[in-house]
């Protein structure tokens, strides 16, 4: 049964036999498994292929002892049904070729069904789960949250300060407030999606949401991030919201709602959860850029993350964010096994 | 006396007539005399001529109503008396020739004093200082602190991870201590000099400090952040600490004991203050891309972060990093104006 998975009952705050382990960007460049098949496919036709995901969506499964799969996609693919159009370009990331410019570029955008723009992904979803629930391993799957969606939408790419964004929530706020409605619409219809398909968990990923004040969050951008967990916790699995750089936000974010808050590096676990509340899972926060030093330093950040979450359940340990491209395999099998051994619980077995 | 200007009062924490204000980056690409004196020279050429530095120093101050004067400078040039040969490209920032690869690279690196590496920083200071004094405004010196100098210059410029930095901060420890206290003895020093040629005040940028972990940060950067900070105290003038996406490390950048703390608008300045402490001034921290949309919203920011200062002595209004070449100088002039118009207290006055 996944619901007794460690991962599944860490979500719920119910007590583990071990700290439960995955990593984001667990499939990725940093493993020559996934360069193989990289070579052969181009970002967007291995996330639209579902054979290829499902494979990908294995690969770390398959060489780490890890408590959760994600299933290969990208957060940035309910974009394209909408309208945008997307490639990942290589070494520069994404790169879309007709940002938002205009209040009229807004209300162009379509807000079709997931099963109609991105039928790959559940079926990919589909695929892995008949691999996984045999292995009581639970797929988590993802979207992009509407502020990280819409930056990405309205610069083109990349940002480094988010000007023509925040330049468009200043300005028009009326546009600002369609197009973010018109997101939540199509991630939290996305994210029902994947749960029906078989998903046993849902991460929303704002990844770009700590350019922001508190305030501009509270006014532009949290009430349509709780929209999106809203809808995704009626499928009754488990939400997290997943952020960066947002030690400032954590009280807003609390109130969002998600079952679980995954937190960066930037600010220790233990006060994280202290802002965010006893009745929340959390999950991190390891910096991956430690994974390309000294295994050392790795196992003593891993150690104070253990003491940190004090053996409460609830804690998930993950990196703060995804595995960095030349990261050593063999660290990351290491800190797996590592994290699983030290937070392993002794318990009483009657004879 | 500038002891009784409004900034200096409000670095310790004394009562003032309206709260001071100054920017970061006041003199720069988005004023046009800025950019006019920058068409005949050179970033380095203009912050190496006394007599330009002067000039670009008092462009903000002749054209809108400031409390302070900041030098113009670059928090970089302690590294070029070190021996790294440091260029500004134009629209791609500062980069650097030889970034150091090596323990050999770091040993190489020499400690000259400030006097001989940079003669025309404390020149510049004292032509500013002349003219300034008489108007009673007081002039912030500056450099860069340790951990952003040694990002730069082992990153070879700006970067989105600091792995190299942080690799070399877990793999080469000692050597990462030795690179530390290089810097700290050449940026203490360097402070000094500008206060003793006549700088009222000295503001330490941390800037790309917000990438690290609590943990890394005490380790690896703390300790010699403290050295640096105490040196420049031992001139008597208040000290200024900034930093950016550090809401998980308020409270140990409380604990360096500079007078006044530097916040972003990452966080809300009620809660960091909350965080720092009674005993500190704060300066901050509209979000600057603000100035590139809607006066409407500037005015909401500003009004927000004048009430979570709730009118206590010690706070310096500024944004939360530097004005960007985008912004409007009508919006500059317009929020210093309205900033002071805002939090002027009135007084009994004795008939």
């Amino acid at each position: 049964m996944l619901s007794d998975s460690r991962f599944i009952r860490a979500c719920r705050r119910e007590p583990t036999d071990a700290t439960p382990v995955w990593f984001m960007r667990q499939a990725g460049r940093y493993m020559p498994e996934y360069r193989a098949v990289r070579e052969k496919y181009s970002m967007l036709d291995a996330l639209r292929t579902p054979e290829i995901a499902h494979q990908i969506t294995m690969q770390p499964i398959n060489a780490f002892h890890l408590d959760a799969a994600i299933i290969f996609a990208d957060i940035l693919t309910p974009l394209i049904g909408m309208g945008i159009r997307l490639d990942f370009v290589k070494g520069e990331g994404p790169q879309i070729e007709n940002p938002l410019r205009t209040t009229r570029d807004i209300d162009l955008l379509g807000t079709p069904p997931a099963d109609e723009t991105m039928p790959y992904t559940m079926d990919a979803i589909r695929l892995a789960v008949a691999e996984l629930t045999p292995r009581n391993i639970p797929l988590i799957g993802f979207a992009g949250a509407p502020f990280t969606l819409a930056s990405y939408a309205v610069e083109g790419g990349g940002s480094k300060n988010y000007e023509a964004t925040k330049a468009l929530m200043y300005t028009e706020p009326a546009a600002w407030r369609r197009l973010m409605e018109k997101l939540a619409t199509v991630v939290g219809d996305y994210l029902v999606k994947q749960a029906e398909a078989g998903a046993a968990a849902l991460q929303v990923f704002d990844s770009w949401v700590g350019a922001l004040s508190p305030r501009d969050y509270a006014k532009f951008v949290a009430p349509y991030t709780k929209t999106v967990i809203e809808a995704a916790q009626k499928t009754g699995v488990p939400v997290i919201y997943f952020s960066t750089g947002t030690a400032g936000l954590l009280d807003q974010i609390a109130a969002l709602g998600s079952d679980v808050v995954g937190i960066d590096w930037r600010v220790a676990l233990n006060k994280a959860w202290a802002q965010i509340g006893d009745n929340r899972a959390i999950q991190g926060n390891l910096d991956p850029v430690l994974l390309l030093g000294s295994w050392r330093e790795v196992r003593q950040q891993a150690d104070q993350i253990i003491a940190q979450a004090a053996g409460r359940p609830g804690h998930i340990f993950n990196l703060g964010h995804g595995i960095l491209p030349g990261t050593p395999v063999e660290m990351v099998q290491r800190l797996a096994d590592y994290v699983h051994e030290k937070t392993a619980r002794t318990e009483t077995v009657s004879a």
